[in-house]
């Protein structure tokens, strides 16, 4: 039996080795442009499940859509890793004013963000203050800030090319801005979402209170950009002008729930793994299809792909849709540890979360030997107009793998859209482009496909590892 | 006076000379997508304007905004140049279904295309003969054409990375096709539209008879790629189903409108000439914001970034807003045609016609040798993600100005959206990204900088050319 498989794979994978590097990265192409699947499992996932937030049942409907569409793929295992997550919900939608004096009210748009507490049942309504971030917020007189609601306004830098920066730059008003503020005495908080686009959405995200005693954890919520612009403006004019919001959002148990999981084992070195994901849960306000439902199908598409082209793997591939990336990434934590648990060998691991964009590159994160190993791949990445081999962050779901010796990588595609959808109700399927989405696919598989052939630091790995 | 001028010219650029090529360029980014000007313009253009067919009154509309929009900008000379452009009207919406017997049809979405003759009054019904393009059509027996609406249904290759090349492989059936069948006694032509996109919206663009006689000249309409593919299923079942019909467009007469042009002077070299344009005109379904709305606000928007810049020009610097370019070219063979009678040099001419997307890098249409002087300037694009300099087309409006020893070049953005758009009701401002637009009129200028201070061939240019 074992013989008889042998040949078969041995004659099955006989076009595949007798072509070149460039002509099956050709054939990858082709066929994620021509009979791509991505782009049906996405449109399953954000138009018939839709927003997929952490213990909620459209997360385990999406947990069981995955597992079932995995199962339908002849890979060698599918399988569910149970994991325990934290489960945040929204509530009644949120409500906000601007009240100019008694009676004169503005309505503006904000949502909760994730993790946060909920207003008093009546709402809240206080003076507010202005500041520029935390450090901004720190350097004032903790008198300004007491009963205040603290309104974080530092906008993403637009001069920054690559958006993500500008994100990082931002973002710990969001994070960190409602802990840091309660400390001081603050009643709310309320952030400009992060987005470069002046628009009426509000984006949600994670929060934290870390170790802050609950009667210091005070709500926090962000505001559109364009609302945002409006309340400063206004607090220009009159600084004692006041605001209300009101959300009943909560901190529910843990409840439990799963990583999705598919594998096609390797034909030499099954004990070299190569992984590639992205996450399944998503925010509420969309329906989650580029943060990250583009990550998951993709990763799904590029084990089918394999299948597709029929190239037999020489390592193990696994597909891991992690759950609970957005708060908690307990899918990533619970992931890595089983890996080192049954002492696992991660010799690659590939996410794909920064959306269904065309396609730019990766960043890598890794030895400089392994990078120069990658890199010498650059130029077959060329007729796709792939040219973005870095150093750098990989990403959340992958980070725990991270080794002495191993490579982890991030898909990078063109971020300029990203953060107009990133975690607001216009992160929907419509806002997905067919091509772009194969094209990352494609650039994926590639990838894989030789790190798969060459392996990582191959001298030590071929001799310890063959099977 | 002169003097004077000089002397505050060289006091205003000693912060810019003092710069280095790598600042100069992050300033002009920096202004770019702090300060720039092209998306509001380009708001006016589709959002107040709208579709601006050649010889229409919003064709005008756009003319005279456009002009007095660079007065404002205190440029050294803006003038109209008169240009005779050809008037199509598309007449009445039109109408068609498919009829599987009579009295049971089905309404499918069409558009005239640019330049095809009306049907009938009461509409044109005919059976349909499906071909892959003008070759296939040549080598059927002429017998089974006669009388028949040929149906070319070649989708566009998508496997090729550069949709412009899918687009280039597949236009011949709209341009030529209802002269190839005409002269076979075919009695009407639908063609699918030119996108990758399976949805509803039909294609128009333009078409042409040339030299055939009235009598062979038939009507030709795109159909959605949906239902060109509902189309050729339905004629598999049924070879002998009806196609009907109905458009009342038409040509009228040539009417008189304009190239709208700006100008700073260059202060070294100014009978050297760099031009950078787009095309004003635009089809009428849409606002016509990606094609070419974009190219339009970004070539003003270059002209504007070297005065807020502070960059002084040693050459002529000028924007060229070109009429009719989708439907005669006119506007661009009339600039050309000028220019050549008023013996002016153009050392370098940018086009943006491409859409506003993210800007991947140019096309040179030049010498190696000019080739290899550019691509010294392609590391200094590195830092904005700008990879792509290859020598290539450049675009229809300026090469009417190919000379033997100047360069033309092409913005060329990320190309996969661009054909979900193109020519359809669906060319509109929100599809625009303005952080996309916006990188890539600095890229515009950037490389427009460059070619500004260093010259294209300087040996012989400065010489020859010193005022």
């Amino acid at each position: 039996m074992r013989i008889i498989t042998l040949l078969l794979v041995g004659l099955m994978s006989l076009p595949i080795s007798a072509q070149t590097d460039e002509e099956t990265i050709k054939s990858i192409f082709d066929t994620s442009l021509i009979n791509g699947k991505s782009y049906e499992w996405l449109s399953y996932l954000s138009n018939e499940i839709g927003g997929r937030l952490s213990g909620s049942l459209n997360a385990q409907r999406a947990v069981e859509y995955t597992r079932d569409q995995l199962d339908s793929l002849g890979l060698d295992r599918v399988w569910l890793q149970p994991v325990m997550v934290p489960k945040w919900v929204r509530g009644t939608p949120e409500f906000a004013f601007i009240e100019i004096e008694p009676g004169e009210t503005l309505a503006v748009n904000i949502c909760a963000l994730g993790g946060s507490v909920a207003t008093p049942l009546e709402g809240l309504k206080a003076e507010l203050i202005e500041v520029q971030g935390i450090e901004d917020l720190k350097s004032r007189d903790p008198e300004t800030i007491k009963g205040k609601i603290v309104f974080y306004n530092r906008p993403m830098d637009p001069t920054l090319i690559n958006t993500f920066s500008a994100y990082g730059g931002c973002v710990d008003q969001r994070y960190s801005g409602a802990m840091e503020a309660g400390k001081l005495g603050a009643a709310g908080v309320i952030v400009r979402s992060m987005s470069h686009k002046l628009d009426d959405l509000p984006h949600t995200g994670s929060m934290s209170y870390a170790e802050l005693p609950n009667s210091q954890r005070i709500p926090s919520a962000a505001i559109s950009t364009k609302h945002a612009e409006l309340l400063s403006g206004m607090l220009k004019l009159d600084p004692k002008i006041k605001f209300y919001f009101k959300q009943s959002c909560r901190q529910m148990r843990d409840v439990q729930s799963y990583n999705v999981i598919g594998e096609i084992r390797g034909r030499e070195f099954p004990k070299e793994i190569i992984t590639v994901g992205g996450h399944l849960d998503s925010w509420d306000l969309g329906d989650g299809s580029h943060d990250d439902g583009a990550g998951c199908v993709q990763s799904m598409d590029v084990l089918r792909l394999f299948k597709e082209t029929g190239i037999r793997p020489k390592r193990t591939l696994r597909v891991v849709l992690f759950m609970n990336e957005e708060n908690g990434l307990r899918g990533a934590r619970k992931y890595a540890e089983m890996a080192k648990q049954k002492g696992e060998n991660h010799i690659f691991a590939l996410e794909s979360d920064s959306g269904g964009f065309t396609p730019r590159g990766f960043s890598f994160d890794c030895s400089e030997s392994n990078f120069q190993h990658v890199l010498q791949w650059k130029p077959l990445f060329k007729p796709y107009l792939i040219h973005y081999f870095e150093r750098g962050g990989s990403g959340a779901d992958v980070g725990p793998l991270k080794g002495d010796n191993n490579v982890l990588a991030g898909l990078r595609p063109d971020s300029q859209r990203y953060f107009d959808h990133h975690h607001a109700a216009s992160d929907t399927f419509d806002a997905v482009n067919k091509r772009e989405l194969e094209l990352g696919t494609a650039t994926m598989t590639s990838l894989i496909y030789l790190v798969d052939k060459y392996g990582i630091n191959p001298i030590r790995t071929n001799e310890q590892l063959k099977d």
